[in-house]
């Protein structure tokens, strides 16, 4: 814990953050127009909590906004991007000149602010997720053995969002006193006065109800911010909420407090002149320069290195199912390597994270049935140097889908497994079953796909994927599967494995998971008739190996079959057919048509039409 | 409201009600033994809430469980399903032997319950999603002018999911005091205790600062549930949060308040039997029948009739965005069919939706920025035999992707509308754009995807996809665009149009929505060359026309082009290249291929690969 830091008012400071929250507005304001669209109104009203948090609360090498041990902000509130841009100018880290490039196709001051710009930590923009990362990078203090606090800026508006209180439940669990939001309330929403308008204990009631040190502050009051941050610094075993009832558009008489100016630049010309006028005369005289605690160049630390899943635990023709060798090669992958860290959402018994766990505790974080904040999480911890894996069932990674979309744009270096592909799950029926989840991850372009078949393809690619740079998702498989590798066989992302070929193949058929097996059982049945198949295990499908697709189907006269425990739509078959279309290729796809129901897991690869006898016929079919 | 129904233990109740009880665990614990599978000990401890809801406190007429007046009731912990089942079956509707069938193929008794059963209105499994249908379910009571109350059965741990606490917030705001959850708070997940184990009062907190009515009993304890329903029935102006403090497993000593006993059935032989006998034991002497409160058949109500958008507002060359005629055509459509709904997070000034709101205030309900709520209450709604039309951003119903993939379980009637969809919005940059919708969309094998380009299909497709059966989707563009089609046009679900075409076209170009124009762009300056293309407008994604597009693609000889403001995995490109690989034709893709940044509309489509310029330049290619 951290002293209190300050007597109020201490060496001139609040005339000093009075004048900087007054540029920070101006800034705003300016840059807004210039765009011509943007979110003054929101700057506005930060614009005390700003001032405070970034010149007299935070402790940063404003020189160096990624020293490891800078205490952290996130702007859960995104649109008010152009406030933390004057911010970083006004620490010297930007020029002040290029705020007026705010939002142009060559700046990286972007609408919303995203981790291009050296100061972001996550990009945020879709509302009620920067709690979220601010409880990954909370946890990552603790892995590192860091002082660092971190510092997330929310809306009111955005407490409606779920995530919000999946990350106020999993903060508390975790004891994370480092963490401290504060919610600006300034009544309105985009469309009108939020539900709660400036009614403050309906939300501290909120926040204490789940378990939060909650204080409510004047959040245009700088001594009463100051106070607010001094007390949440002293708080121990409980993150903190400061909840400031501020004035959209605080500071410019035309929108302050008013509705309708959500999202509204002011005009060029006399409004905008008028406007920054108003301004100009909120300065006030300073008794002294503001100071503010300042981070010391980052102390050494060794340099991160790649570790290795190690030998692998199987041989050939043993059985597993991938998520088991999922769960132990995460464990493994660990030992070697402590930036390797794991999430759950309550199915560690069922995705085998349990085995990371076990082995190392102090690494694995439980976030309980909330999978927004296990993937926000983990989404905060690899910005902050870890390497996440988060996993759940992957029909449940569904429910994050906006987290991952936003992991995407930031680029960050998740690694998500989803357990319990396909209808092969059996009879739980069709809420637990993903049959969208690759669809989902492939539609993100920097998103690496990856869904091995086997013990030790799971094993080497859970090392790739670790290592590969930026985000990526494993599929595993519910049932038991022969193991079909031995230990020293290579697999890369954006690979595949020919598994079954002769110089005379009548199709080849691509499949990914439990399908590599029907596959083989086709290939078995076929080969008693007399016609050999080429079997493909296309255990990445992004990046995918286009060259050796290509070169299969037209090995094969350009008959190509996917087959997979998957709906159609943006699944194997897509991807194989996007695949080859340039040298003219089709494919035939076999995949589950329509919503499915309880069964055993044979009944239903066989129902759904995606058995080894459907690809059989298939075959049979296509050769005709 | 209802005033206090009954004094305890009233004729014998409470007796014939813990025998009620004892046989739905008997049930309950023969099906899932008899499965080999399944959730026996959540059944078991809420076993005396269901007896309480099912034989004494719910009002329905048990030979017609769609009886609209009917008291509605909603499992969330959708893994309890066996007991669902076995309440009934002892109310008469379910035979008692079929419950044995419980996750057969042949059996519509799923692992977990779907609307495939006429007593369940929307498919849970997925945690955390049925308070938001009850929300939905509660506002149609008010719609259809019932009295008919809505119960919602909660676990403890998915307490933890934040679209919970949407549904909280929301169910608060619209003072739905016909809605009463019960958590059953047995403690465990999972894969462990819950983070509050029998804390009540931390749950208790939550449920009283989001300002519910909220009362603690013992879920063992009948006449303290009892008592805590009456107390429910007759609060006025607020939701009501039961918390039944349960035993994992009650009434069956080996699982009784254990861990390790998720999901998990009793072994057939002695383990069973020694279970059974201790049930059996506990069967108490009554001193008289159960008697529930029945329903009626139900009132006449008229039978519903489709209603129409009418005469299009719009002429040819206007100019309107396609947001904003979804918005007018969906408050013209609700002026002539009163089952026409909207649903909004905050932003109906930005996909319209407002002008649903101005004119229908009493079928407009605002969720605050919170989409998950929204679906789900939109999913209670349609359950109930509204037609909802929820909307927001397209990027962020990937919030509620979980939600939409349970709506295509459900296949219920919802309709929604995403805008704002690709880089063509301009400065906000990626986290406002939706890339990925329509691959999230068409994955669900059964939700249609529209995507009109102009104010007068837009029109057309809102009636179509009103009365089209089952989930549907509507993605509109935020810029204007010029009105293209006259006001006799026809649009189908499954349809297409083909804009230019000649007898002799170097290729087809298939856009949708914005791209539609840059299309036509393309067609002017390659006529300039003596060149002319064909342009279709694929303004139905799924359905797809294949036959048009097949004939399409053979009389331009195979050369088909795609051009969408989307990333390139499920979206247009994958859907046309399905659509035509049977017949042997392939498809060029130009689509969004990086994740993008802010900049103006026109040097986005530009930069990222989509406009007029690409198209001309892969025509030209493709044409050597």
């Amino acid at each position: 814990m951290t002293p209190a830091r300050r007597s109020l008012n201490e060496g001139g400071r609040v005339p000093a953050l009075i004048n900087i929250a007054t540029r920070l507005r101006i800034d705003s304001v300016r840059a807004t127009t210039a765009a011509g669209s943007g979110h003054p109104s929101t700057c506005c009203s930060a614009a005390e909590i700003v001032a405070a948090l970034f010149f007299a609360e935070m402790r940063y090498d404003a020189r160096d906004p990624q020293n490891p041990d800078n205490d952290r902000f996130v702007l859960s509130k995104g649109h008010a991007a152009p406030i933390l841009y004057a911010a970083w100018a006004e620490a010297g880290f930007l020029k002040r000149d290029d705020l007026l490039n705010l939002r142009k196709l060559d700046s990286d001051l972007e609408g919303h602010p995203t981790p291009r710009l050296p100061f972001v930590d996550v990009a945020t923009g879709s509302l009620g997720q920067g709690l979220c990362a601010g409880v990954g990078i909370a946890l990552n203090a603790r892995r590192i053995r860091s002082d660092y606090r971190t510092y997330v800026l929310l809306g009111d508006g955005e407490s409606a969002e779920g995530s919000v209180w999946e990350a106020a439940d999993v903060a508390g669990f975790h004891t994370l006193d480092s963490l401290c939001g504060i919610t600006d309330v300034n009544a309105f929403g985009q469309s009108g006065p939020t539900q709660w308008q400036h009614d403050m204990e309906a939300l501290a009631g909120r926040w204490r109800g789940f378990g939060w040190h909650t204080i409510v502050v004047d959040g245009h009051d700088l001594p009463a911010i100051l106070d607010g941050l001094d007390k949440a610094r002293q708080t121990i075993g409980r993150p903190t909420m400061i909840l400031a009832k501020t004035l959209k558009g605080k500071g410019v008489s035309l929108m302050e407090g008013k509705g309708g100016w959500h999202g509204k630049p002011l005009k060029q010309g006399e409004e905008l002149d008028k406007a920054l006028a108003e301004l100009q005369s909120q300065f006030v005289s300073e008794d002294g320069p503001a100071q503010r605690p300042e981070r010391p160049k980052a102390a050494g630390r060794p340099a991160p290195k790649a570790g290795t899943v190690g030998p692998s635990a199987y041989k050939l023709g043993d059985s597993v199912a991938t998520r088991e060798a999922y769960g132990a090669a995460i464990a493994r992958l660990a030992a070697t390597d402590d930036r390797i860290v794991a999430l759950d959402a309550d199915v560690k018994n069922s995705t085998f994270s349990e085995k990371f766990e076990q082995q190392h505790p102090d690494r694995f974080y439980q976030s309980f049935i909330a999978e927004q904040v296990m993937i926000g999480a983990a989404m905060g911890l690899a910005s902050r140097g870890a390497i996440p894996f988060p996993s759940t069932f992957a029909a449940f990674l569904s429910r994050a889908y906006d987290f991952i979309r936003m992991a995407a744009i930031s680029n960050l270096n998740i690694k998500m497994a989803g357990s319990h592909a396909g209808v092969s799950i059996g009879e739980d029926g069709p809420s637990q079953m993903a049959l969208e989840d690759l669809a989902m991850m492939r539609a993100e372009p920097n998103i690496a796909v990856l869904y091995p078949c086997d013990g030790v393809s799971t094993e080497k690619l859970v090392e790739r994927m670790a290592y590969h740079p930026g985000p990526a998702y494993m599929r595993t498989s519910r049932p038991k599967t022969p193991v079909i590798y031995g230990p020293d066989e290579d697999f890369t992302v954006g690979g595949l494995k020919v598994v079954r070929q002769s110089s005379d193949d009548a199709a080849t058929v691509v499949g990914g998971g439990v399908t590599v097996f029907e596959a083989l059982k086709a290939y078995d049945e076929l080969k008693k008739q007399g016609i050999t198949i080429r079997v493909i295990d296309l255990y990445s499908l992004q990046p995918i190996d286009v060259a050796t697709l290509i070169r299969c189907a037209r090995e094969t006269r350009g008959r190509v079959i996917t087959v997979e425990d998957h709906y159609a739509g943006g699944g194997i078959g897509d991807a194989v057919a996007s695949a080859i279309a340039s040298e003219g290729f089709t494919v035939r796809r076999l995949a589950v048509g329509a919503i499915p129901r309880s069964g055993t897991p044979d009944q239903l690869l066989d129902h759904y039409g995606i058995s080894a006898r459907h690809i059989v016929a298939a075959v049979l079919s296509n050769s005709k």
